[in-house]
């Protein structure tokens, strides 16, 4: 475990330095002024004395156990520190210095070398290329880190693949007066991972709430894995920066990873629970209460308000998000027309007047933690001159401590003038926001979490219909080497080897027998070319819909089979299904993890309005539902405007048997089922594109 | 002009108390506290004295000229103590005093008994129900008003409908230090608007940004014509608050405004050139953006960042956003690489290193503020304790004082320790934020008060072949006392007044004529049944499309007839045209200011993915065209997917002539041309409905 590393019995500093704007020196003064309670050994080949201390010629000639050695000396006297490192001991070194993988070629082998040394004698590394480690617990105090933003303590701890990101996310904690726990920031992450620390998070008490940064993953099996198993313990908030073209091409230029502008770390955290943040104050405000409250039951929230605009706001927001604020009961209601003022509004926003007292409030307080049609308690309160505010902040506070159901303040005060109210929601440990809809949104996230918790995650269904062998002969054949893509014929045998229904079609190698096809399937038909070497059959003529007759069907041969002639094609002969409502399931590799599976509209819809959904491999009963039934063109499938609706049982089970089929082909790179023909009664591929 | 109420050389408060709960005790103190620069007059019909000063009997008896006098007594004397000021000659009166319109009946009684005897006199009236005014000017420090959070002094005003909304707004701005000059909450608004007082902050040179908030507005068309007027000088941000079905119904329950959901709101803001906002942190921030810089004259951003993690941020929500982030020009690359170090990227984002210096950040600066393909200048910026900070800081504040380009910055440095970097900023009116999205978001709202004051505002096309007898003529004979829409016929000859192109149909009467009008038509043909009592033709069975030839028609006739014969109704006879783009125009009346016309392609697109427009009347040329081009589905017009393109001209024309239409009959309510058929040389409205 990583306990060692987090809180070190001892530190030493390789490369502590008397410069002040060095990082050996910053790292030993950082240690001494956050009050960090065990001894600090600086190394030193010459200096006799860092700051005010001894330093040692190497770490070997340290009297002490060492828990964590920095090394903060330039590369190429990496290897031979954490040579002695090894001899000494030492559990983990955290190596500060850069001029590795991040800058390649040399960098990257010394890396490497510096990797085979430390597994040699059994020590762990953090970075290179990193800031380091921070724990605030009072019996540690541990600041192995060279920045300069010293966290109070608290309960959230923070990972992040940026140091940048990591420290504003820090300082932000900090400006907020939000405790953190624990720090980490693992540069180049050579041995110690962000799912290590994220696992190693899942069993300290201390941490209520994780946040975490990511770049790009480089296991993301491994994440998914790790954040699953903690997500379901406790809350992690994620975010993945460089979504767009230019953010990552930005990424790429700053750091060691290769980066693609991708949805697979979004897809990630869904799957795996983490509550996903694309703006750093949502996510250090949505901290702020999970790290005091526990997350509701449900979506029911229950607001009181001593005044007007601001509930509005804050009821725009949570309805936007899709939270309820749903009627009290008849009992609640009863309740607060005899405790609060006539003219108080005892529906749900309760509005008990700019000219409540604290026991009106707490009379509200008590109606909807007892309401059990409520699940949340949200409160957007002013502190009128003639009201005893810090009267009713301890009514809150002491509401709070009863611990029924989470309560979210947004207080509406001056905070430079009066600190009153604020203090004491504080220390009663409710979280007050200065704006309605910052509020508002913490407690949409801390429904989120909830949400995802209590999903269904459903099961991956097992056909077992399916035709191993069928599907292995197809790519032993597949002339892989030659061409990306598979031929008409062998996607289809794949597709039928899936039992994934497909328009009844056959493949035949002349004009004579395409007739004699379309007569067994019965016109129309639609005829395409065959060939390893045509992709874009439409674009190169080789697609004739509608073939009504023999004689139409003559004439497109002729046609095409000029057309292609040098490459001696075969031809695919289908039934022609009009009237269909077509829609696209595809799929796309992720490195490292499986595929993501994506559903949607055909035709305009895909290409024009992006109406799709994604999920990763593999998709569960519970995941395909949702994929077909989450997309806005949704109505289309059941029949809005007169549309005929399709049968959703047989769109499910074609995601779920592609998925079958991606999970045990992961060699399929790219994978088009474009369009699918869906009816009244089942559904059926018109055309595919598997790539290899 | 309304200098002197919020400048007064002096004021009266009647209604003054010693309560030190009281209203009337609370604005002496706050005057006093806030350090009023004139005499404060207390009156108080028994008490001599109010904290230690004299008290007046009546505002009468006071020796000076007043310029404003709060009445905060109980509504039933107000009219009297308004009747006094009358006399007394002054100018502004702030009636603090709640139980007017606000709590109807009687209430309004009064209000409206208290707005006759002030019009009498001459007197101006804020309120009644409401805070009132503050200023901030070093000269004046007027707090006529009985909240508590006292501004410090900046070139920010703000106005809000809500005085819960206006003073967290307030409260919010007094927590960042940023300074407002003046901040206004008018309550009913019997008298002074809100855009009286945004028109009157037009020509204040102290005031360069105004914030304000709306729930719903009681005079659109003053609204638009002032903001319009105000925002082409400086800009003005605006909120719209109660957005949803739930918070619009929360305003309803909390104003003596009427409320409906409705979008036109910000359509107003829109039209007017207002930055529209939906969260009161992002109007903060950008105010704060826009006190201190102008704006930027175009969309080019150049970024200098020492950092990797959070430049990515930045860089998402600015390409998010639409704004570009384009190469340097070959000058400043030249330029760059002479002066930065030698790893630095000298590209734009431009990485100056973590390491870099003053002289670093300045020659970045020099060069961006320089290159011709650069509108504004984004800095993000860690403080490395091994970098002279301040110098840098310094450095930031000497160009930004040179005044060429706009500069936000956010700077990443814990602000409770290190104070330096930050106060350099702030003192050189640079702003800075500690998150790079907040910082992004500032710069993006900037940029977007640039593009709605360059806007090319087109020009409302006047269709001279018009024939407005016609309409008229439409109008008279329409039976609306009766029917709440047009009968079909009626309506096809409100277009064909208006030169909408209509696809060809006749009116008939019996089958016979149908089956001439087919005839001279051509077949296939549309028919439907016209009767002012069919509204729903397709639910109700009254609709053949696609009719063939005499038999089908004489089939289709026999049926409706039957159906429909106890209500005598004409038949529309139609051309039927099949394989055309539907697309949709509507219009929705706005009491008070026009209409509301919105364009979006028909069937599922409108009915299922609300992909629509919305302008309001009347409809310019440029607006028009935005309409079409500005939906999503817009490729599907040109030719997407093998679509065929349409006729965007024709389009353009049907949307203006309709906006003239509505323009000249404001009677009409609703208005659906629905489907409108779109075809590569011209489009036809195939069915209309008018509401009046």
């Amino acid at each position: 475990m990583l306990t060692p590393l987090f809180k070190p019995r001892a530190v030493a500093v390789i490369g502590a330095s008397n410069k002040k704007l060095s990082i050996g020196y910053r790292i030993v003064q950082n240690l001494m002024d956050y009050g960090y309670k065990g001894p600090i050994f600086p190394v030193h080949p010459k200096d006799p004395f860092t700051i005010n201390f001894k330093a040692y010629k190497t770490i070997l000639d340290v009297p002490d156990e060492i828990d964590v050695a920095h090394i903060v000396i330039p590369g190429k006297y990496v290897p031979m520190a954490m040579a002695d490192c090894g001899k000494k001991g030492v559990k983990f070194v955290i190596i500060n210095s850069a001029g590795f993988k991040e800058v390649g070629g040399p960098g990257a082998e010394l890396e490497e070398q510096v990797v085979a040394i430390a597994k040699e004698h059994g020590v762990r590394v953090v970075g290179p290329n990193c800031q380091g480690v921070i724990c605030s617990d009072p019996e540690v105090r541990a600041y192995c880190n060279f920045t300069f933003t010293y966290p109070t303590p608290g309960n959230v701890a923070i990972v992040a693949q940026s140091g940048g990101v990591g420290e504003v996310v820090n300082q932000r904690f900090s400006e907020l007066g939000i405790g953190v726990h624990m720090y980490a920031s693992n540069g180049n992450a050579c041995d110690v991972s962000i799912p290590e620390i994220i696992r190693y998070w899942g069993t300290v008490d201390e941490v209520k709430v994780i946040v975490v940064h990511i770049e790009s993953l480089s296991d993301p099996a491994e994440f998914l894995e790790v954040a699953t198993e903690v997500a379901a313990k406790k809350p992690i908030l994620g975010m993945k920066t460089g979504r767009t073209a230019e953010g990552a091409k930005a990424v790429a230029s700053h750091t060691g990873g290769l980066m693609e502008k991708d949805i697979s770390t979004e897809l990630i955290f869904e799957k795996a629970g983490v509550v996903t943040f694309r703006d750093e104050e949502e996510l250090v405000q949505a901290a702020y209460a999970f790290s005091t409250q526990a997350a509701p039951k449900g979506n029911r929230v229950g607001i009181i308000t001593n005044t007007g605009g601001p509930a509005i706001i804050a009821t725009d927001e949570l309805i936007d998000a899709g939270l309820e604020i749903p009627p009290l009961s008849e009992k609640s209601e009863t309740f607060l027309k005899e405790k609060l003022y006539a003219a108080a509004s005892v529906n749900n926003p309760v509005d008990v007047l700019a000219t409540a007292n604290a026991g009106h409030f707490r009379a509200a307080m008590d109606a909807l933690m007892t309401d059990e049609g409520i699940d949340s308690v949200f409160m957007t309160v002013v502190t009128p001159f003639f009201v005893d505010n810090e009267a009713v902040a301890r009514e809150i506070a002491a509401v709070n401590q009863e611990g029924k159901k989470p309560i979210i303040v947004n207080l509406m005060t001056d905070r430079r003038q009066w600190t009153g109210p604020t203090n004491i929601l504080r220390e009663g440990g409710v979280p007050d926001y200065s704006l309605p809809e910052t509020a508002a949104r913490a407690l949409v996230a801390m429904s989120e979490y909830s949400r995802l918790k209590s999903r269904e995650p459903g099961t991956v269904k097992k056909y077992e219909d399916v035709d191993g062998k069928a599907a292995t002969a197809v790519f032993k054949e597949a002339p892989a080497s030659k061409y990306e893509f598979l031929t008409q014929e062998e996607a289809y045998k794949l597709l039928d080897a899936y039992k994934i229904p497909v328009v009844p079609y056959s493949v035949v190698e002349s004009a004579e027998k395409a007739a004699t096809a379309a007569d067994k399937l019965g016109y129309s038909v639609t005829i395409k070319v065959d060939s390893p070497e045509v992709v874009h059959k439409s674009d190169a003529g080789g697609l004739a819909l509608d073939v009504r007759d023999k004689d139409h069907l003559n004439a497109e041969m002729a046609r095409m089979s000029d057309t292609f002639s040098k490459l001696k094609p075969k031809w695919i002969v289908q039934k022609f299904m009009p009237d269909a409502t077509e829609v696209i399931v595809g799929a796309k590799a992720i490195p490292g993890l499986g595929h993501a599976v994506v559903f949607g509209l055909g035709g305009i819809f895909v290409e024009v309005i992006k109406d799709v959904r994604f999920k990763l491999t593999p998709v569960t009963d519970t995941e395909a539902k949702e994929m077909v039934s989450s997309i806005k063109g949704f109505p289309v499938l059941t029949g809005a405007r007169g549309q005929k609706a399709v049968s959703l049982e047989a769109l499910y089970e074609i995601i779920q048997r592609t998925s079958q089929l991606l999970t045990d082909n992961p060699q399929i790179k790219e994978l088009d089922l474009n369009p699918v023909l869906a009816f009244e009664d089942g559904a059926y591929v018109a055309d595919v594109r598997i790539s290899i």
